[in-house]
């Protein structure tokens, strides 16, 4: 059976061994932030039901929150049809998802130009 | 100034030249699906408001829809905090984002075990 029509979990892992993980707020639906995981972060994130990547930066699990305690209870994990992406739906604790202390890493628009503009001043500005 | 304080844009593509990019319906706030830019697919979004991506397994460049129909124009494109991940926010034309005809290509849960629930399914049962 094809990977999109199977119900066999056969997650397909990149060449360095890791998967995108998107996580959204399970109530709000607003995207928080993508990270990566590799096999372990995967399972450890089934068994605890809490959400654990791999740090690219420092190469190394993760456990979301370890250490600001910013954690992530996971609601359910989605799989996307070429099994090479996971969608995690999270309630998430603390103040945010983002080392920055905001709610969502997705705090800034892109538009035409070099120019970034931060959706906490446009919000301000409207 | 540092990547996560910075107005101005500089995305950090990967070691393939490559960026992340997540699809979410602007209204319902659904998350369509994960797909690939290069530089060049994501100057094509800008340009011309609909979504181009970079098909990793065609190795080409992919304006969304091109063949299907199911155009997704852009209304907002999100830069996250390290400015390797992007999140479209998209009005998805036609029945959906996915080849396999649902709206979106996170249709099926995975849980303890190796069997994935189908959510269309699991809307049947309850």
């Amino acid at each position: 059976m094809s990977v999109d029509s199977t119900n066999k979990l056969a997650l397909n892992f990149d060449e360095n061994g890791l998967i995108a993980a998107i996580a959204q707020d399970f109530e709000t639906k607003e995207v928080l932030m993508l990270a990566w995981m590799n096999e372990e972060a995967f399972q450890k994130t089934i068994e605890t039901g809490e959400a654990h990547y791999w740090s690219r930066s420092r190469q190394e699990l993760w456990r979301k929150g370890a250490t600001s305690g910013h954690i992530q209870h996971v609601k359910e994990i989605q799989i996307d049809c070429d099994q090479d992406a996971i969608l995690l739906l999270i309630d998430q604790k603390g103040a945010g998802a983002c080392h920055t202390g905001r709610k969502s890493c997705f705090y800034r628009v892109a538009s035409s130009g070099e120019k970034l503009t931060f959706l906490d001043e446009k919000s301000q500005n409207t």
